[in-house]
């Protein structure tokens, strides 16, 4: 009765808030259970021990326990110093336990107490988030005995986000880092950040855009950083910084960068000498190097490897790692871009010092709604080999289409690369079971900004949330992972349902009416904001639609296969072999690979144009389903939160029409078929599409 | 009890919320009320009911009561459509009510019930507010009679706000108007923002910079500027835009903006109309022409007359207006900046039509922390004339100073113009009894940004409150609505004390530290942040601060007598005669007007050196005097909102030690004369100071 009482009256409080701001709290609102489950599941959960000496991250992990348990159980969970003979959760850290991996937990219930046992004070954190979620769905903790290791060492953002606040592709608004302010003020949106990275999985942050401003690595900048790592420290959390390569000239007013001068070692060794007086445990350096305009080792004729190991000689004495992208384009700009990342790395193989990962994309050209993986994955049998993911949408829908990222996780990383006969799937190469590798890592680009709710669409939380998981276990599936986060953040089970069915089929919906078919980067120049095939004569050529898709009256779609760019030979034989002809390749990726005539046969029975036109068709029926499906929920839901979320729907759905029409207005123009008699010809003249003009769309730099 | 465990619960909600946001609902927190408090004064408000027909306007104060009143009393408070006998809470529009002007409430009881009754329904949402406050403070009610007018009819926000999102000037995040995704989304910030000002008597907002964008003016922009019109309706607050002059060319692609061109008249009035079939109350537009780069009818050697006029026609059958700014410095650049306002518009006084309103800074240059009022005020009869303030402090330590603006609004409004003798001060101008203005205003430019608290420093709230309050009556003081906003922002007493005297005496504590004696511009170039008395040879002479300090080895200051510039000549004799000789002219303005040598002596006995050095030191001193009493009520303030106020007085303390010794050195090196005893030089070289570098200050448009 008195926790009843509890529920209502909260309830009521919030019902009588007269300012609403739905999502801040992303899927950690842990609110109170009802009372008979409270009784019947959890009331042996009286008090919090904890055994040893508590460090900051323990004691973190404690408070936290205390907070959200005390919330769920509508109840006091005092701290006990003293063990207890019963009823009491039990926290301690046992460096040397048995099937503990670093940051791996242990909940186990044993005489009517509840252990979380981990190797590292970490461990406790990702424990406490574990038991949490189990609470929170009601599941019952009595008699457990839960084991749960990370796969993967690394689980990473990257911020793409500038000094002045400015993201480059944000789309949730600006950077929540006010580096103008620190390191004085610290925004609570810091320590929550924090506190939702945690909550994940994920264990490291580099706070600086890859296109790196040197400015970062000077002192009133590194104390900047170094006040967020304090506060980032007892969530578990290390911070990683972008160089510059020039920056000991820019910076330090050296006349070179040469990874070999000895004077630009010693600028880079006092450097990261002052970074870890600072930041003890900072993480290292995250870089991207000879790409699209950025300094690089290349500059002096010296290598990738030269560079990477250069950085990584300063970091090892404090056990900093080096990360280095491996997308790079910048040598051979007449040669099929798909090739030149692997061009550019493979060989390197060997040569690159213990404490340095490279850092891949998924595909191999940039975060496409669809892409086979890189080719990278699987080559670089002694380099440590992360992935890159890109969690904010610069090429599915930016701030405004829902689209779920893992299933394009989880297809990425259930692709076979066949290194070593099959069995080799991406995920196996970095857990690094397939070639040993003692680092591994995953990253994502994050998609976080000042957003009220952090992530601009409410659904884009669902993808914070999935990388983090998935990069703790990339085995999880799409399923699994938004079924966790539906049932944290929608209290309601239809919501929840109706959540889980938009997020696992919506990404393969943005795929048909964007780049059905193995279409790529065709989007719009500049800010990529809506389509844009007919793109041409910008800068290179591999900035350009029209080198992507090549139509013409005949035929489309880029051939890749030996009597073509032959990028396909950078793929293992047991994969090259699925794509390298028509009749095994997936329809998905056949624009990737091949080039076929707009009569070509589908398995449909249909042409290639009669199926592009039904594909794209398909695509922005189903965001009309989408918007169905949601308003099915409108009295389920936060009134606040539906109607955002149907908002963006609507766009979707606009934006879904525009895509498809402009994309077929242009295509038809090209070889002048009729439109199938299922279909019917876009609204507008194909000039019309290509006069639209959005100069503001987000996620550039803003212009006067 | 019920009340009571209400209360426990609720807090109880809060203290064990794992996300931290303090200060996101303003002022507008209305927690219960202990329950003796409701059953002694307000039991008697048991529900509402509303006389007539409710539109849109009405119906959203009875609903703001019933959620307000509801949390304050801890109790459901329903609507009777049926007139009770007592016990009720009644609303009415009386279009003809006596002793009431547009916008004005009478609150009033009789026969235990309690009226709120207004001559327009945007009435009601002011009395309202009117009526939580003094339940908030647990005034009694049951016996009130209270006839509240606003004293000025338009009362109105500046968005400096930009169509990507960046805030010219802005210190608190990024313009809260998401343009791209509008007119679909609608950020919940939007309402809560038309909330805010609804509470403090807003009833205007100019969505856009004056540095304006044409783009504001295409189709695609109305709508969206239309989907906040919608918004924003049922809270009184009308959509202004500001206007670009040279739109029909960027815009309508015609070959002139000549605003005597029929063509030019024709697509203005073409363009207004649009605009009002989309949304029927528009404010008008607002004007910045012919100053900074702007483009204006002088262009075409018209007069700002004349331009006004073309748009004020335009826009007259829709009875929308023109506010034009008189912050105007470009035809004479050899001149006193100082009298270049005056100058230009006097002279036109009577040429404009009705419907245009002059608005004009407080002061003649651009928002320094102390200015002498505008000569401008007084000097036009027969034209409106507007005030404008700047609530975002771009001179008053930007984001992170403490520095309440009530005393200057205070001291600005309550300056005698003497235009008709004493008893002219500006506030008698703007409320328009001096003149008889038909039409009046208020204006400040906005201090908000996406900042989870709205304005960055919390204190900032204090400013936007103080400035709708005495937009709607001049004649309040700053410690009358300081006294209202620390009683609405903070439980405790004793934290209400501190910052009622924190926000009192801070921004002379500001001038101190920054300029004193009359001191002005001189901030470092471009972004404003911190102190450059050194900066010259930067574009016009204006922009630099050797040009307004004039600082030899012998002397300082700028002479505006006759002997000068004689800008002086712009006041109306009597205030002229206080400031034209050393003997009167308060020392707080004293190089304003005058050019004294070093060796003057102040009435402290001091030379001006001595005394300068004094006066620097003094406000230093404060800057520690303030962190103490912010740190005297630690325990007794929400511990997120105390730390964030701490940091940001930690860095005025330093910023203010900043501003003294670069200020001092600079000085010193200019005259070579010894630091006085009681003090002592700066810490660093002037070369230090002059050596600082910020190029992401914030409130610039970001740069690569």
């Amino acid at each position: 009765m008195k926790a009843l009482s509890f529920v209502l009256a909260f309830l009521l409080a919030q019902l009588f808030q007269l300012c609403a701001n739905p999502g801040y709290d992303l899927w950690l609102s842990f609110d109170p259970l009802p009372s008979n489950i409270v009784q019947t599941k959890y009331a042996f959960i009286k008090s919090i021990h904890f055994e040893g000496n508590q460090d900051a991250v323990s004691a973190n992990a404690i408070g936290i326990l205390q907070r959200s348990l005390g919330r769920l159980l509508s109840a006091d969970i005092p701290y006990h110093p003293i063990p207890g003979k019963k009823n009491q959760l039990v926290l301690r850290v046992r460096p040397d336990a048995a099937g503990l991996l670093p940051d791996g937990f242990h909940l186990y219930t044993t005489n009517q107490k509840l252990y979380l046992e981990s190797s590292t004070s970490a461990g406790l954190l990702y424990g406490t988030f574990s038991l949490l979620r189990l609470i929170k769905s009601a599941q019952p903790v009595s008699n457990i005995d839960i084991t749960d290791n990370p796969k993967v060492q690394l689980r990473m953002l990257n911020h793409w986000d500038n000094l002045d606040r400015t993201v480059e592709r944000g789309y949730a608004g600006f950077s929540i880092f006010n580096w103008h302010e620190l390191p004085e003020v610290l925004d609570p949106r810091y320590e929550d950040y924090a506190l939702a990275n945690a909550s994940i999985g994920i264990n490291a942050t580099a706070l600086t855009n890859v296109n790196a401003n040197a400015l970062v690595l000077r002192s009133d900048y590194i104390e900047k950083a170094a006040a967020l790592a304090d506060l980032f420290r007892k969530y578990g959390l290390r911070v990683f910084l972008t160089a510059r390569f020039n920056a000991p000239m820019e910076l330090g007013k050296l006349p070179t960068a040469d990874p070999l001068d000895p004077a630009v070692q010693a600028w880079w060794k006092a450097k990261v000498d002052e970074i870890y007086t600072r930041i003890p445990d900072f993480g290292g350096f995250l870089v991207k190097a000879n790409s699209e305009g950025q300094p690089g080792p290349q500059d002096y004729q010296r290598t990738h490897a030269d560079g990477a190991n250069m950085l990584a000689r300063a970091l090892s004495p404090h056990q900093g790692v080096v990360i280095w992208r491996a997308f790079v384009y910048a040598s051979a700009p007449g040669q099929d871009r798909f090739r030149q990342a692997f061009d550019e790395f493979s060989h390197l193989d060997g040569q690159f010092d213990e404490n340095v990962l490279i850092q891949v994309k998924n595909g191999p050209i940039d975060f496409q709604p669809r892409e086979p993986i890189s080719p990278l994955f699987g080559a670089m049998p002694r380099t440590p080999v992360m992935m890159e993911f890109q969690l904010t949408k610069e090429y599915l829908g930016q701030g405004t289409h829902l689209s779920g990222l893992a299933p394009l996780f989880e297809e990425v990383l259930q692709t076979d690369t066949q290194a070593k006969g099959k069995g080799s799937s991406v995920a196996n190469i970095l857990n690094g079971s397939t070639f040993g590798y003692a680092r591994t890592g995953i990253a994502g680009v994050a998609n976080i900004g000042t957003a009220l709710n952090w992530t601009g669409h409410f659904f884009n939380q669902a993808d914070w949330y999935a990388f983090g998981r998935m990069a703790w276990n990339p085995e999880m599936s799409a399923q699994q992972v938004y079924s966790e986060w539906t049932a944290l953040s929608f209290p309601d089970q239809r919501v929840q349902q109706t959540a889980l069915e938009l997020l696992l089929s919506s990404r393969e919906t943005c795929v048909r009416y964007m780049t059905p078919l193995g279409l790529h980067h065709i989007m719009a120049e500049g800010h990529h904001y809506g389509p844009g095939p007919w793109v041409s004569g910008v800068g290179r050529p591999d900035w350009n639609s029209v080198y992507y898709h090549r139509a013409t009256a005949d035929s489309i779609g880029f051939d890749r296969t030996a009597t073509g760019s032959n990028a396909l030979e950078q793929y293992h034989p047991g994969l090259q072999s699925v794509y390298q002809n028509t009749a095994t390749c997936p329809e998905a990726f056949l624009l990737w690979f091949h080039r076929v005539p707009w009569s070509f046969q589908m398995k449909s029975g249909r042409t290639l144009w009669e199926e592009m036109v039904y594909l794209y068709d398909l695509g922005v029926q189903e965001t009309d389903e989408m918007l169905q499906k949601w308003n099915g929920i409108a009295t389920r839901c936060d009134p606040a939160l539906f109607a955002q979320v149907q908002s963006h729907l609507r766009i979707q759905q606009k934006e879904a029409t525009w895509w498809r029409d402009a994309c077929l207005a242009y295509f038809q123009s090209i070889h002048q078929l009729p439109y199938p008699s299922f279909s019917h010809p876009p609204k507008y003249q194909l000039e019309f599409y290509k006069g639209l003009s959005y100069p503001y769309a987000p996620g550039i730099k803003p212009r006067w």
